[in-house]
């Protein structure tokens, strides 16, 4: 991030017709959106999130309260026509409400899609294979979705996105989110475990059963290792996107427990990226507030989200947006001549 | 609120795209939005924040980090032309970002004030009386400030608000506010006396001191009553907004302290009225808990915002817009044709 320009931004905030320190939480996040975007006057417009689906060989082992077939058929309702406009799923809805672009990647989706002129077709493999058994995906599989992210967040910034949101669909994902999360926090499964969709009781402990078995099998601890052994094709498409925002100075807003899996694989890689992450809300899922606490941000809301989809990223796009209108649009003191304390 | 539109919005909620529970809070807004909207599709549109400003007999006391100039100082800021739009304080920085209309009333300022075509004159005494002493104000002159609300928020209504934000600015009413909710919720005012703009130490205890002296001249207890003995002009105009606002049907976003005091001698008054408030954020000053307790309601956020003028409020509203677009224009799993658990 530009520190010249964080800098300046705090000057800058510290003038402003507010008592100090009013705006809360607000002006330290317009502070980081000034780092990232490399101006005191930062004004990030376009918001466009990017949801990457792929099955998982692990759904196979009764991780997940639904079936997998629900992989493809959400796939399908992100494209549907609807009287609303395009998608009838929740992130479309929301979407919609704060003017956000939608696009939609096959990762690796078990099921046949129909054509879709808005479907990117990147799977390279219609699901991972059983991340309890074997690596989920060999090292080439998992670059290729991280490319395929990389590229679909350069059309995104190319069409005018400024802020952008990985979001995920993807029947069983929390599994290796969780098992991502424990090995690259050195945590036990247990700790970063949670329903997910709604499994719970005896499935739940099963569900941290498999997760540790799968840990067991292998000890690689270097982050694109641990991607490939524990991790699934959206995560990887996911982590593509947040390091081609970073790269190209744009801000990524961090939905939830799955999204948040794939920034811990992004700052090992990079530690700077975290300069240019911005978590949405605290996450219903267990083991969110780790992943948080390791990358040292700060959620925006708690509503209580567990949906992914990157739903909770597009809610928070207009509280970044009136952040930063704080920091660029207000007077000053001196300017708007109002005397101070 | 309309009890069957809301039973329409629980049994479509359970039937969208999504596991159970899976988009949180926003699950019950959506079913609180089409209560005050009458329709199990609500599709707030229009955000119209009215702040307030007045000045307070109080400020006399030592009780504000600032000097009472600041407010009739702010209500300019908040009309200046400034390169971004009309005004150049956080809440117009932050309307401009999320839309919304600025309407500003003239509550009771102490400076002369510069005429101006978006200024609302509906001032009856420039100030209120020092309510260490007497009564702030007396009923004729608080009944005309919840008149005037009342006119601006048709006013708004009018022009096309679904969501109305009152909000406010008057250098010292975190006193008058402290005083109200001491009286309605029958706490010791050290419970709900905050820091306000910045006081501190031996000034809060002052500011306390004060507070409890105050409450010590009057026993009443009638809310109109208790009201004028330690109110506000801004207070009672904010009390018009919301009292017009849910009798138009529409949802009020309910901002900070100084208008969760004026939200408690509303409930007082219509117990009703708390169907139509929507608390934005969990704000920082002491008290503010014990307010949303007593009205029954959960936050949306929680960044530490501070400053009031209703820009917690304007930064509230994309979020219920995405929660009302949830429930309005998703899909239900039979019409996707997704499978369930």
């Amino acid at each position: 991030a530009d520190e010249a320009a964080m800098q300046a931004a705090r000057e800058r905030q510290a003038q402003l017709t507010k008592p100090p320190g009013a705006l809360g939480d607000l002006e330290a996040l317009s502070v980081r959106l000034a780092g990232v975007f490399g101006t005191d006057r930062p004004d990030p417009q376009g918001v466009a999130v990017i949801v990457a689906a792929g099955d998982h060989g692990i759904a196979a082992e009764g991780v997940s309260a639904f079936p997998p077939e629900v992989t493809g058929a959400m796939v399908a309702n992100f494209l549907a026509d609807t009287p609303a406009g395009p998608g009838g799923a929740a992130v479309n809805a929301l979407a919609r409400s704060v003017g956000a672009q939608v696009y939609v990647m096959d990762a690796g989706v078990a099921a046949g899609l129909p054509e879709h002129p808005r479907l990117v077709r990147a799977a390279v493999r219609p699901g991972t294979r059983n991340l309890r058994r074997e690596a989920a995906m060999t090292h080439a599989e998992a670059e290729a979705l991280i490319l395929a992210g990389a590229a679909l967040a350069r059309q995104a910034i190319e069409d005018g996105a400024d802020l952008l949101i990985p979001g995920e669909m993807g029947i069983g994902n929390t599994t290796p989110a969780a098992a991502l999360t424990a090995r690259l926090l050195r945590l036990d499964a247990a700790e970063v475990t949670g329903r997910g969709t709604g499994v719970d009781g005896a499935a739940l402990a099963h569900k941290v059963a498999v997760i540790r078995e799968a840990l067991g099998r292998s000890d690689v601890t270097d982050p694109l290792d641990v991607l490939a052994e524990f991790g699934g094709f959206e995560i990887a498409a996911m982590l593509g996107v947040m390091l081609q925002a970073a790269a190209s100075r744009r801000a990524v807003i961090l939905d939830g427990f799955v999204e948040g899996s794939a920034a811990l694989v992004g700052v090992a890689l990079v530690p700077a990226l975290a300069d240019y992450l911005f978590p949405a809300g605290e996450c219903a899922e267990r083991g969110h507030a780790a992943q948080l606490a390791h990358l040292g941000l700060r959620p925006m809301f708690r509503l209580g989200l567990r949906l992914g989809e990157g739903t909770g990223g597009v809610l928070a796009a207009p509280l970044l947006r009136g952040a930063a209108a704080t920091l660029r649009e207000m007077r000053t003191f001196a300017e708007a001549g109002v005397p101070t304390a």
